[in-house]
This record gives C-alpha cells, structure tokens and sequence, in this order.
C-alpha cells in the first residue's frame, strides 16, 4: 500500500498514445520544501530509467541516499528552501506509481497485459498529477537521461506549463545503437525461464535475466577511459585478502567483473524485469520530432520556457552531437536556449556525480 | 568425424598456462594453395572469437562463403597461387579442434571439464600442429581481432620462426570494457537454465543465452555512425509488406532490433555456448606484457619478423589508441614495423569487409 501522502490516484482515466487507456492511475511522488503561497515555485524532477522519486530521501527499500542527493535539498543547487520540488515515480515504473506489477481490474498483476507508455503518457501523467495538485505552472522541469526526455516532452505538450526547461545527458530521439542495447536487455529478461511470458508475479522472478540487462546497460553509462581508469585488468582480491590470480575458470577474476556482477545482483533487489521492458520500450519509442513531421523545432513551437542543455564529453549513450542536435531546434523554434558541454571521466553518469561546473550550471539556471 | 585430411591429432599432449594439460589435441585447419617444395610461403591465417578455419571456402554448416574469401584466393590480395594458406580452429572452439564440445577420456563431452586456455596456447597449438606438417618458418601470420592476438603470440613466443607478422584491428591486451561486454555475454550464457553448469550436451542447449551475448557483442562491432546510417529508428515492415508501424508491444519493431534478433539466433545454429565461454575468457585474460614484467617491447625483444598494425577509425572494441600502443612497443624492441589507420564505417568489422586501402596494405604487407 503506497503512503497516501506521497501518491494521488488521478480522478480520470488517463488517454495513452497507443489509443489505450489506463485506469486507475496512482502516480507516487515525493515533495521536499514548501510550497509558496502563490504555488509558483515548483521544480519538477524526472527520473531516469532505474531512477525513482525519492530524488532527496533514502530509498525506502535499501536504505540508500536520494539518488540526486548531491543536487537538491537545502543550500543546494536546487535549493529546497527556495523552491517546493516534486518527483514523480514514471508510470510503468515499480515503486508506487501504476506499472506492470499492479493489481488490474481483476485483482491480479497486469503483467504483459499493461499497456505499453510512452514518454509523452509519462508527461501527460504528470500534467494530470500537477492539475490535481493545483499547480498551474512549473518554475522549471529538470531531468538528465530519460528524465530529460520528460522534461522536453512536457515542455513540447504542454508550452504554457513552464517556465525553465533543463535537459542534461539526454537527447530528442532515442539512436539505433541504444535501441540496440535496450534490445538486448529486453531479450535477456524474455531469456529468462522465470520471465513466463511476464506472468511471473506469483512466483521466481527473472532476476538472472535482469541482472545481464543491468551488467549490459551498467557499460553504456561508464565511459571507457573510466573503466580503465577504475579497473584496468585488476585482478579481484581473493576471499581471504590475498592478491588476486587468474582461477582459469569462470570465477570474477577481474575487479570489473566483479563490479558488473554486483551491480547486475542488486539490481534485482530493487526492480521489476517487466519495469525494466516496458521504460526501456518507451525511451526507444522517443522521438520527440514524430508528432511534428519529423521537424524537431515545431516541437517547440509555442513554448514559452527558457532552456538550458547540458552534455558530458564522456558520455557515449547520449553525445554531445545529439544535445547539438536539440539545441540547433530550439534555436530554429527561437527558444532562449544555453548549451553547455563538461567535461568529466564519468561517461553518461556524469550528471549523476561529481561534475566540474556542473553545480553551478543547474544552480545559474534553476536560479 | 572431422575430415582426416582437415585435422590432426598432435602426437603429444599440450601443455597449457594453467599448468594443465590437454590430450589428445586435435587441430582442425583449411588449406589453400599448393605448398612450395622449399616449403617458405606458408601464410598462416588466425580466426577471430567466432571465426572458423574456413577462411576461403564455405562454411560447411551455412553454406555460406568463407569469412575472409574477398580477401583469401587466386589473384586476391593473399595469393594462393603463390602463399599455401593454413588456417586453423583455436583450441576450446567448436569446429573440429579439441574443444568443450570434444569427448574426454571417458567418452562423454569435457563440458565444464575443459581446462581454460589462453591465447598463448592457441599459439602453442599452432606450433605443434606446423611441426607436425613440416613447416619451420612462416612466411607471415596474418590475423584480425583474436586472431591478431594469436598472431602477436605465436611471433613472441616463437620469435624465429616467422618472417612477417599482420596484425589487423586488436589489441595487445583485453581493455576493462572488452572484458565487462564479455563478462555480459558469460553470464547470459549461465543464465539460461539449459546451460546446466555447462553439462548440456545431451540435452536442449543454451541458445537463448548464447543469442543475447551475441546480441550484446554484435553491437560493439559495428560503428555507432553505421547503426545509424544502416537502420536509424526506421521501422520494420510488416510480415505482410505493408509499411511499418509500432506495435506498442514488444515486437522487433525497429529494423536494427530485427537485424539483432537475427544475428543472435543464426549465431546459436553454428555455435557451441561452452565455447564461447572459453574462447571470451582467453581473449580477457590475454595481456602479451605479463609475461615479461609488464614491459610489452620485450615480449618482442628476440623477434626477427617484420611487423605491420592496422586500426580503424570507427573501431571503438579495439581502438587506434590501442594499435598505437602496440607500435611503440615495437619501436621499441627495434622491430620494424609499419602502421596505417584505415577510414571506415564498419567499426570493428572493418577488417572483414570493403574498406579502402586495406586489400594494399595487405597484399603489399604480405608480398
């Protein structure tokens, strides 16, 4: 049962992009700071895909620091005594908002049968989530990686809604590459004999399936010279402390394979396999040019908001290129637009860490 | 039963880094070309990690040409009017040479039981086998790959007994993210519940696994540029020929998810999971330094061959970078050597396909 405080069902069904509808809708969200009285003060932050609402809090389940911790709270970049933010758990998502692991009419887990979202679905649940909340019009909406993606999504579906657009380490369409290595996560979990079609809720889950989509995703999000930076050809220390050898067998020998396993093994104590599919499904379906002729700047058409873009030169899942590419639209669209690359050894998780500048861009902007 | 006239068993058991030995050992080989009677133009060509001998002939499962016949046969760039070809299948692999797959002492498959071998093994093999026909010295060892880390080991670790040595798109040491993407494709393998701790011979093989690695390894081949001109986001047709649209479901929607699926499943129809497993830990376990304190110019200090090192561009798997450590290795030990970054889209692939200039900077390599 969700906190009732950190989740609202919303009063209607909610219209998907694949003609479907979905109801009931319960979007969990967590909130940090208040709201002013004349309720213009909200940020809006959106998750990435293994991401969750607790953006500031522990995660309920390990015990964890919020997963942008670093950024928002009091004296922070996005400062929680200034501004009331909200993040929400995305819809098709496992930690309170409807997903594939909710109950459906019939008592029992929707499963395959859940519709397949999109990201624009997200942002459209958003909307009806602020509505019910009686915010009209959001000071900003931040997001990195698939949470940038919901951010221009709303800003495009909903140009009146707000005021500061800041997208990092994302991009306006999902590339053939990482559709690619979205399909072999997929295609690892429907491996899975626990995956049962995704009827698995009653029993074993996919966790072995899940975790190689993890390991496979986990090596998009490092750059290369960070892994070698971090783990070269280390050997694993052995169990009693002494230095590592070759076991010329299938052991984790080296330190990045141990490293990958762990992060593939927690992984699945955190996650649905089936949230896994159907997030990975709607960033792959991405293309926020699509409804708009294949122009991206129409996307943009008749917004309002200011925008900031932010690349990391490391970072080979969402390049620079591709924030270039966003950044030359909303020029076309005559949108206020700053573009800015950093530089850090973190690849795609450069928006995550420790990121010289990176502070002080979000604190400039979000302002 | 492999071809007598394609195989041979050595004549005495090998032994091998682990400290074990493998026998009997049989190394399964193509040859093209007649063989001189002074015996000196044997060019003798390496496979990469699902490569075959069958470098100039169909593959006898396929039916498919040989991997490397644009590059391999009368009038090609490697002549076989004047070289006598041998290409042989490594050690743990699954096309007639002693591998997972072979029987062991008690008449069952080895499985899980094969000892781990490395690539300097493979090179071992290799010298047992050319003793064994009769061939001192070879004009050149050729590879791309794993086959070029076959190549710089037989040279290093039988310095006299080659003349030139090509070396094409590899890498003098597994990187940490090479080792990560293989580590994905072993524990996809494991994962699969026919895998059975590798005892599934007698029963279902692991396919699905296997398919998900190669998935995962297919995509590091290809150029992340290429992907994009060959698929984009373009849509698979439907069955029927009517143009492609989504199916807000999980059905290769994407042409590049197609082309994936397809690579992964054709990949299990000629392919042993054990000795992927096998032949992915010799490659990361390969580090031509180790043996010689670290110091890589000395495993070529003895060396009398000729050297020449191509990369391309659009490789990320083994990168320029990588090529251009191993030249001032060679520089170094006072070897020559000659090296040449190729321009092409293919990525990795890039040795096996069309890119300008290398049909030249083979043919005049090898002479």
């Amino acid at each position: 049962m969700q906190d009732p405080a950190t989740a609202l069902t919303l009063p209607d069904p909610l219209p998907l992009d694949s003609g479907a509808e979905l109801s009931p809708v319960t979007i969990a969200y967590q909130q940090y700071g208040a709201l002013s009285p004349g309720r213009d003060n909200v940020v809006l932050i959106c998750h990435a895909l293994t991401g969750d609402q607790y953006v500031a809090s522990p995660h309920p389940g390990t015990g964890k620091p919020g997963w942008w911790d670093r950024m928002v709270g009091p004296g922070r970049p996005i400062d929680t005594n200034r501004f009331h933010v909200i993040c929400t758990n995305v819809i098709g998502g496992c930690m309170g908002s409807t997903g594939p692991a909710s109950e459906s009419g019939d008592g029992k887990p929707y499963g395959p049968r859940f519709p397949v979202v999109t990201i624009h679905d997200m942002a459209r649940g958003i909307a009806r989530l602020l509505d019910a909340l009686g915010i009209e019009r959001l000071h900003a909406v931040v997001g990195g990686s698939m949470g940038g993606m919901q951010a221009m999504a709303f800003a495009s579906d909903f140009p009146d809604r707000v005021e500061r657009v800041l997208v990092l380490a994302s991009a306006a369409r999902q590339s053939a590459q990482n559709i690619a290595f979205h399909e072999v996560g997929r295609q690892a979990i429907m491996a899975d004999a626990n995956w049962n079609g995704g009827d698995y809720y009653g029993g074993a889950h996919p966790d072995a399936g899940l975790a190689v989509a993890r390991m496979a995703a986990h090596i998009t999000y490092l750059s290369e010279a960070g892994l070698t930076e971090k783990f070269g050809r280390q050997l694993q220390a052995r169990p009693d402390g002494s230095e590592g050898t070759k076991s010329f067998g299938f052991e984790a020998d080296f330190q990045v394979e141990s490293y990958l396993r762990y992060q593939g093994s927690g992984f699945t104590r955190r996650f649905d396999a089936n949230s896994y599919l159907y997030i990975t499904r709607a960033i792959d379906y991405f293309d926020l040019a699509e409804k708009h002729g294949g122009r991206l700047a129409d996307a943009f058409a008749n917004t309002t908001a200011r925008f900031c873009v932010v690349s990391f030169d490391t970072d080979w899942l969402y390049t620079t290129a591709e924030s270039q590419h966003l950044v030359r639209a909303l020029n076309a669209a005559g949108a206020p637009v700053s573009f800015v690359e950093l530089s850090s050894p973190f690849g795609h998780d450069g928006f995550l860490l420790e990121t010289p500048g990176l502070d002080e861009v979000v604190q400039g902007f979000v302002g």
